[in-house]
């Protein structure tokens, strides 16, 4: 949040302090949520300040992935609420590198909604956050972001990767996420996937045997890597990989991997058939974001 | 958060549309609160995204005040922050509507920290934000926003106003707030007044008898209205009534009414007096903000 | 959540190694909770996430209280779903160690559900726990779990005990909890024993005085006993003492202890008679579980 100098986003860059590093391509970073009644307004839609924290988190990830420094947000540019989220939506806040200067960065944030019955989905906004590195220790002086080379088109996949940061809430008392925590998060990518491929709402059935091999820190990212494994009438065999990924190294670890039986079910909770509206039969969900 | 018309912020206004209600003044809305540690990242400052929620929540607050309708975030205006507020600060967010058409609403949100040692306040950030009436029932079309009479200068005061919205997390199923969750914003409350008034850090001791006299609703406003009562060596006497508001009607209810002791401690927590700092041997606080 | 080393649940223990403590009888914690519509999907029931996370943290406080030493989840076994939790249910998650090894340690968790209205209690679920003791400091080569006696039947009691964890965002910046905080969670534990004795939507009606004894940490464990002192026609007093506990030295003191007045209430927050449904009438309510 400081602004640790003035101009810095003005002026040319010094090539010679980006050589340090390899040039990096500009990726995107997803984080994904579901809007609980306890996030909203008496509306029923999302507050317009809890978009706002969420596209600053995923800006913030997005910057540390790329410079492997310590960030804060110097500024974000105006924003433009467009759509509402509303309860039962699954959002999605992406954030990309658009432009890279010797400590500063500039991340391009969408945050878009989709229905789950239905898969419809809009873009609520978008919003520009200039994210600023502080390197510590020491070589601090020296450091520099890498070159940015502009994006290619992103990469259509089957897989959802949805991230996170640890923090202090989600730990114990030595400051290591609670396994329980980090089981919730995995359920949760679950339950975006399984919707995502049924377009029904779908309620948590069984999970299988979780084993955790590494403990996670807090500060640490956590990246769920989910994929449905196994369709059955109105069951779903979800696997979700859950990475830990280290701030500043980068250093990434499979931490536990989890299956989770998704049902789809009715307003009334009753097993519904997910073979009339899976995936498999449409339109390829990525291919139809717009 | 949806922008239900384009130009909503340009053009003449309908003059016409605004002798509906009385004119009102700016008066400004403080929402307070303190960086707890599970708030920050780990360099142990506030998320910027946090400060981002808590000035549209406050922006919110301040609109609904002023127009008595249901409130929209349609956009926020490019935001820098200046200086980031840490573990143990308590931060400020005022706001202030400073331009109103037929039905948008400029607000203007000030976020500031203060440390409690000392008593050093610095603004973090401003910001602008863009609100929108989406009035509801028979009369929404004929629904205008009062005409704006600008600020006079804040008056001063040695109360201590704080104001919250209930959300659903903190209420029955019966959608009304928890008794257990007023007194803890109560607390809270006396917590800023004790802690502003020693310059010290302060713990809570003991609360007094506190009656319940009317249920507060999902949605309400509450504000908590602080006085320090009376000053013994290391302990302060702090009351603090809670008022609830609805959010369209303005009708204000007492709820409840607490006396909370709280004793200035050092880092171990043994007692220390307040004779030395007290806000009556200083210049008052209110007048050293800038 | 780390896995230390290999086979960790197979193999004999050595039993030299489970002398230097004494034998230690399974008894059962429960940690207790109410649906908030903040937990719940767009349905009204618990996230399955949120339920799988409190399982494991009922698990992490009881192994912790069986073996006083820093514990991680190393797996968790196959759950199945059988009910979902509703909003305004009470969930009551109850833990107790059913096999120890070495370092290791087996906890079996149950999720069960009631409604206030008619005191229904189903159970949503059962897990298995590994977990496994990271003992710190100089002797943590030689530290191995005490030996476990199997449980007689659970004591039947009056009193509900409730436990949780101090997280850091209850604390202040030295990391003690807020007074506020340790208030609300008084008020939740009078809440679940009067609408457990009712059988009725229950309402906080006035707090007596309550003065604080001691500080407590973040990390500890806080108890909540709470007990029916007196019953009016409406009307019940409730006695909550807080117990704070540490979470390596099982050290307990008694932080603070409150007099609650609850009050029995219809949809519409008219007070009802708690006598046509009070638990001395009935069969009492342990004895019904299943």
């Amino acid at each position: 949040m400081p602004l640790p100098g003035r101009n810095l986003m003005a002026g040319p860059m010094t090539e010679t302090a980006t050589i340090e590093k390899p040039a990096q391509h500009s990726s995107a970073t997803s984080l994904i949520d579901i809007v609980f009644p306890g996030d909203t307004n008496h509306h029923g839609t999302l507050f317009g300040g809890t978009g706002l924290a969420l596209m600053d988190r995923v800006a913030f990830i997005a910057a540390t992935r790329f410079g492997r420094a310590p960030f804060v947000t110097a500024s974000c540019e105006r924003i433009d609420f467009r759509q509402p989220a509303r309860i039962g939506h699954i959002v999605e806040f992406t954030a990309r590198p658009v432009k890279a200067g010797r400590r500063s960065l500039t991340v391009e944030v969408e945050m878009a909604a989709e229905t789950i019955v239905g898969r419809q989905r809009h873009t609520c906004t978008r919003g520009i956050f200039n994210m600023v590195a502080i390197p510590e220790g020491a070589n601090a002086a020296l450091y520099a972001l890498p070159e940015l080379i502009s994006a290619e088109a992103p990469k259509t996949s089957d897989a959802v990767g949805m991230v996170e940061i640890v923090f202090p809430n989600q730990a114990n008392s030595v400051r290591r996420m609670f396994g329980g925590e980090a089981i919730a998060y995995m359920t949760k990518a679950a339950f975006v996937a399984a919707s995502r491929y049924s377009g029904k709402l779908v309620v948590l059935a069984s999970s299988e045997r979780i084993d955790f091999s590494r403990a996670i820190e807090i500060g640490e990212i956590v990246e769920a890597e989910v994929r449905v494994e196994r369709v059955g009438c109105s069951s779903m065999s979800i696997e979700t990989k859950l990475w830990s990924e280290h701030l500043l190294t980068g250093e990434r670890h499979i931490t536990a991997t989890g299956h989770f039986t998704m049902v789809a079910v009715d307003k009334d909770h009753r097993p519904v058939s997910v073979r009339d509206s899976a995936l498999a039969d449409v339109v390829p969900f990525e291919q139809g974001r717009s």
